[in-house]
């Protein structure tokens, strides 16, 4: 059985061939794995976007999931946070408890994450791989602890907190379909929004001085558009037939679920971001540019944190809660 | 029941007024919990010094341990490695795995954790909180991931890989006593090692310009010593006399055990580094004035990764290894 500091370096740590002479990121890392910390060198006039997300088997994926997609969405989630700051992903760190050495699972989880991290220029700089235990002699869950790095030109950055009345609502992509894909499991259309989601880090980093606020989807739109109401100290219509969703989600006939799939519905990563009524133009222009949706979903108000959902005749539908990880 | 966000609300997003006008922590930090990420501005002319360590109840840690020193030993291990770099530890990422939310667990681990913290100036910045689940009905075990952010002056950092034959091997503090506490639960005299180990942070950032090499001792100081020889190219003679231990460790009268705490105890989180003689006096003054016992034990000799431990006779121990999480 392979020890953990060779299960880290067969991995994780990655051969210095793979970074390029004259290759950028060579120069914003002074030293990777294989110290007691990482060393990087941020760039000037930047900000630094830090964030961290725990994967937890048993809660955020199932066992036996997939190991390839888990490394592709465990990171994308991360990705996903610098997206909505508007910062460009960089350095990332990965703490791994596992049952036990697995080699095939370790190749397959290594292999996801770093296709995902080359897409973006993201260097895994360090870590820490252990074996999981639950108390007692049952075996412990899969744990995944990622910590992302990203820079941000400075006062550039997009903020919960910025919306102001009047300005516009916009959704990326589609919503509802991973929430389809773990309700119907056997339904394959959507199987890649949930466990491959897509980060928008085009977008995010395009949205800069356009976007008044952000957040991604990840426990639903609604509450996450929520939270955008609640640190900007304003309200929100959004008209529900506007809310862009897959086929598959549009054609559901139960309209309860459908609405609770759009509405609520976690882990689609999307972009939800408000934006002056000045930039409609600007952001067409730029959904054609990146080819991806942008859909303008609705307009902030000025009544406080309270959102409204109309139906196409103008009436507010009830909406429930998202998903909370405490909620009893 | 507290729900996710109030949890974290209550124990984990400070009060602005915890930061005082005019405070340097006011202007390194943009943006704290509550949003996508944390935004941080590094110090012009720093490099960041960035480390995870992943804490597994049943692995790191026993079932019921007290949450108040649980918080501030998953932050002690974390700054341990800041110490190792020689950086100042600046600010922390924070991600739970909780089989409930109890309140009064939290209410004792964030006690533990943001005491720590602000006797160094750590600022928590971001986190996530989840509800933990085992694969099956068993509860899920504690998780805690933390990621320390630090800065060092470009160029000052310590590392691994700069030991030089003829050079000093010195230790800070004592070896051995958090074994012993492992070992023997019913002894109080070297719990607090065990427990609450003290991050040699002022050691560290002291060691910048006068260390060639440094390590923290998590798994104990023949293999952590191992890392420096390997990283560097050298090998080491070590006189056991010389090791510093705790009185209870050294009263111990089975030679075999006494040697095992000493050489492969870990957890004791001090630091191992390597020095020029002609720093001898400079270092003999440091430790007077941080009042911490610096002990000259060995020499970085030029034969490869070899580390000999020689008894008052001069002849070698036979040493065996550290702890690997997962050896066989």
């Amino acid at each position: 059985m392979l020890s953990e500091f060779e299960l880290i370096r067969k991995y994780f740590e990655r051969a210095p061939r793979e970074v390029r002479p004259g290759d950028r990121r060579a120069r914003r890392v002074a030293l990777g794995i294989g110290d007691d910390a990482a060393l990087l060198r941020p760039s000037a006039g930047m900000e630094l976007a830090v964030s961290t997300d725990l994967l937890l088997e048993g809660r955020h994926f199932r066992a036996g999931a997939d190991a390839r997609k888990l490394g592709h969405k465990a990171l994308a989630v991360n990705l996903s946070d610098m997206a909505a700051m508007g910062a460009a992903p960089r350095w990332a760190t990965l703490a791994l408890g596992l049952p036990a050495a697995d080699e095939i699972w370790l190749k397959g989880f290594a292999g996801g994450f770093f296709a995902l991290a080359d897409r973006f220029g993201v260097e895994l700089i360090g870590g820490d791989t252990t074996r999981a235990a639950a108390p007692g002699p049952v075996p412990g869950p899969i744990v995944i602890c990622i910590t992302i790095l990203g820079e941000v030109p400075s006062g550039l950055a997009l903020f919960r907190a910025g919306a102001r009345p009047g300005d516009d609502i916009w959704v990326s992509g589609a919503l509802g379909g991973a929430a389809l894909a773990l309700e119907q499991p056997g339904n394959a259309a959507n199987a890649k929004r949930l466990d491959e989601p897509e980060p928008r880090i085009e977008l995010g980093e395009r949205l800069r001085g356009l976007a008044s606020a952000a957040i991604d989807v990840s426990d639903g739109f609604a509450q996450d558009l929520g939270h955008i109401l609640e640190r900007s100290g304003v309200g929100a219509t959004v008209e529900y037939a506007l809310l862009p969703r897959p086929a598959e989600v549009g054609k559901i006939a139960d309209a309860d679920l459908q609405a609770r799939l759009v509405l609520c519905g976690g882990d689609d990563y999307e972009l939800v971001f408000t934006s002056p009524q000045a930039n409609r133009g600007e952001l067409a222009a730029l959904a054609a540019e990146l080819n991806l949706p942008l859909s303008r979903v609705g307009a902030i108000q000025s009544a406080q944190a309270k959102l409204q959902v109309l139906d196409a005749q103008g009436k507010a539908l009830h909406i429930g809660r998202g998903f909370d990880h405490f909620a009893p």
